[in-house]
């Protein structure tokens, strides 16, 4: 299994080869991730509990396909801005354990603004 | 550093410790990893080349923050639908690499559809 | 009840008062009617059918707010851009007719590209 | 031009005439909002200003299109959930002027929140 820095240097070799790092100004680069991420809720649309069940079945390449393009898109991101995504992943769920702690926060939906 | 299998440990773990599980259907996640891209975009919204330049130095771990967020819902998701997402970075960059063949590719912001 | 061309003129000079056109490029238009299309989003968001129903009733003039919010953006942008949004809404409707006709599309939620 | 109720009744009889009503719970409508302002982002995204000025010539109907699904299901979301979006749109330009006072906005983009 690669790792996150190997993943990273694979997207970014990719990118150089197509010398396309001119068009990644930091406003675009997020514009591709939140089209990404509505490509993957796209697959969820209008589909009943059951009916996405079975979706998860015999679209699951596809869905990871999705996945994988939002997911590369933080990579790309993290890569230009500096940012050890691995480092920042850690620190952001201590700061939600901040937010929600167990106590108040267990088995609600609540956000946190609102706990 | 911790790897992704490790910051997907870290993850359900704090989910599994709020009786989160419950809320996280497909359809949710997908909601949630589409809004938390959103908030990625909105730090760049109306500003200018310059200001996000400067912005990126003075807010880079906000930034970070929204980033780690969409990150951490990938990982998520990946876990419930049992898809190894390193797996699927690579796979895609190689689906990427034949629809964008860098002879045809190199130097444009055309989508493969319009190559 | 104000026409379509009075909210335009309504919120464009909401606009000028405040010398924002300067601002006002389309990509970030785009941008914007995205994050508001989001923030109606989050207000459904974790909800079940039932905790929805009741939203509805409690929380409509917020609710409305954010369609507002969505709704005045696609003014400006058809203000800016030279479209009329009455005839483009038509114009849609008719070519849906095309694409999803009754007796191939009643009762079914498939997208036309696989009706 | 049709009047935003002429328009709305024109989409409510396109639903209608498919069935479709059954699909259209509120969280799935507020999906498809979403979908449709990234569909009209994406026609932003890679282009400079000058390739964006060119393409709103040359592909403006294509654009209406797009911003008309975005408004036909501001439409159908306010006809199910009795919002007069007339109303709803000019109370929001009203609290925008509460939010947005000129003296304090004027040439800024500044978010109300750090004005």
């Amino acid at each position: 299994m690669k790792t996150l820095h190997e993943l990273t240097e694979r997207i970014i070799a990719f990118r150089d080869a197509r010398d396309w790092e001119q068009f990644h100004n930091p406003k675009d680069l997020a514009i591709s991730l939140s089209l990404e991420a509505s490509e993957v809720l796209e697959h969820f649309q209008w589909k009943s509990p059951e009916e996405i069940k079975e979706y998860l079945k015999t679209d699951k390449e596809h869905i990871g396909d999705e996945l994988a393009d939002v997911f590369n898109w933080v990579l790309i991101m993290c890569h230009d801005f500096g940012i050890d995504i691995a480092e920042a992943s850690e620190r952001k769920i201590k700061k939600n354990e901040e937010k929600y702690p167990i106590e108040k926060a267990k088995g609600k939906h609540t956000k946190y603004t609102k706990l």
